[in-house]
């Protein structure tokens, strides 16, 4: 699925970059010039919900968007933090 | 960039095809066994930010989970329902 070595296969995994990653892919085409545009929205929800769950800061993610084609793409890239015994 | 072209160029846009979609990948690499999985809470939360905002029933969207090296991939399709005049 050459799709997912697009995302994550760009440099070899080595010892040193053995970080937890967590990329979020969004797109949306529409087809209709006045369709509802989803993305602030889900941007907005998506970031709530990783505050809650991922304990990354602001620092360590990621975010751009751009238009490609007449579709809209959000893409986040977070890199978690290292694991804390709790 | 050619990710984009992966995700919905693979038929030309033609008229009869002239739906709204939005794609949402999410790829998480954990690169410690016992890292948090969060892939299924993302996917909870993000089905219920979608039935919130996005007016498309469960047979409109397809989930696919798979490993592909190492990495855990959900991939969630949706056809929006055609626009409606409110």
């Amino acid at each position: 699925m050459s799709l997912i070595d697009m995302l994550f296969g760009r440099k070899p995994k080595t010892a040193n970059v053995a970080r937890d990653r967590l990329q979020i892919i969004i797109a949306q085409e529409r087809a209709q010039e006045e369709a509802p545009d989803y993305l602030p929205t889900l941007r907005k929800e998506l970031l709530e919900v990783l505050s809650k769950y991922v304990h990354a800061s602001l620092d360590d993610i990621r975010i751009s968007q751009e238009k490609h084609n007449g579709m809209d793409v959000l893409e986040l890239n977070i890199t978690l933090p290292e694991q804390k015994k709790v």
